[in-house]
């Protein structure tokens, strides 16, 4: 986790909006990978953190599947990568700040209570939620200040 | 569309679950991307048809939104495609089998209805619906067929 935020502060000096993730396996205690949001550097609005370590690490791993690593990242995910997560079979998934407006697992479509849902990972919600709340806040006042 | 069955088709040959989406340029008249469901053969839990047509069709335009363009899927997209969709701005989204069991326009979460969804796209679905299932239902029928 504390290397999700050294990122994410990264991340927001390039413009994006200061999220990161990181796949982890807890047996070999091994970060597999570590990607930040990167939707504008890339033009790519798919390039979000978890989907960017999703992919990183399973091509690592060569597999499209990670039933023995966890997640984390610094925010909420939302529908789109609260979904990959779940295709990606992560085993366990830890979350920095609660995400209100775009957040899909304790807010909006609440993605693993839906009666579709495939695969539930275990979730533990608020991990560093100041810190994480901080680095979105600061970004966003920066951003607004000409 | 025709497109899109043509190529869902061929994906379904090489082990994939046989799903295409096209990205369409509808003032060009141009198909700007075309992809498969590449998950197996790329160890990639996020390669959806939609997310990679998505990705390759920023790509080309190098912009991380399409708002001038469609989208036509041969299969009612999942959570992530979906949220996907809606995150590059894609105008009008055309797709063909409903899917009670994946599908999250108009079964699930129902993610273009959720309270905190974000840009939502028009919906058309059924298009081309009994081919769009009657492939998934053949590839199925196969794979089960020692």
């Amino acid at each position: 986790m504390e290397k999700a935020f050294e990122n994410a502060q990264k991340a927001g000096k390039d413009g994006e909006i200061p999220v990161c993730a990181a796949v982890f396996d807890p047996l070999r205690r091994e970060i597999v990978s570590v990607a930040v949001n990167r939707t504008e550097n890339d033009s790519d609005p798919t390039a979000h953190a978890e989907i960017l370590a999703i992919r990183e690490a399973c091509k690592k791993r060569n597999a499209p599947r990670l039933p023995d690593c966890d997640m984390y990242v610094t925010l909420e995910p939302c529908p789109m990568c609260a979904a990959a997560v779940s295709f990606a079979r992560i085993r366990r998934l830890y979350f920095g700040a609660y995400s209100p407006k775009t957040g899909a697992v304790e807010h909006g479509c609440r993605l693993y209570d839906s009666p579709t849902r495939l695969y539930v990972p275990e979730v533990y919600g608020g991990f560093g939620e100041k810190r994480a709340e901080q680095l979105l806040k600061t970004f966003f006042e920066t951003l607004r200040t000409p």
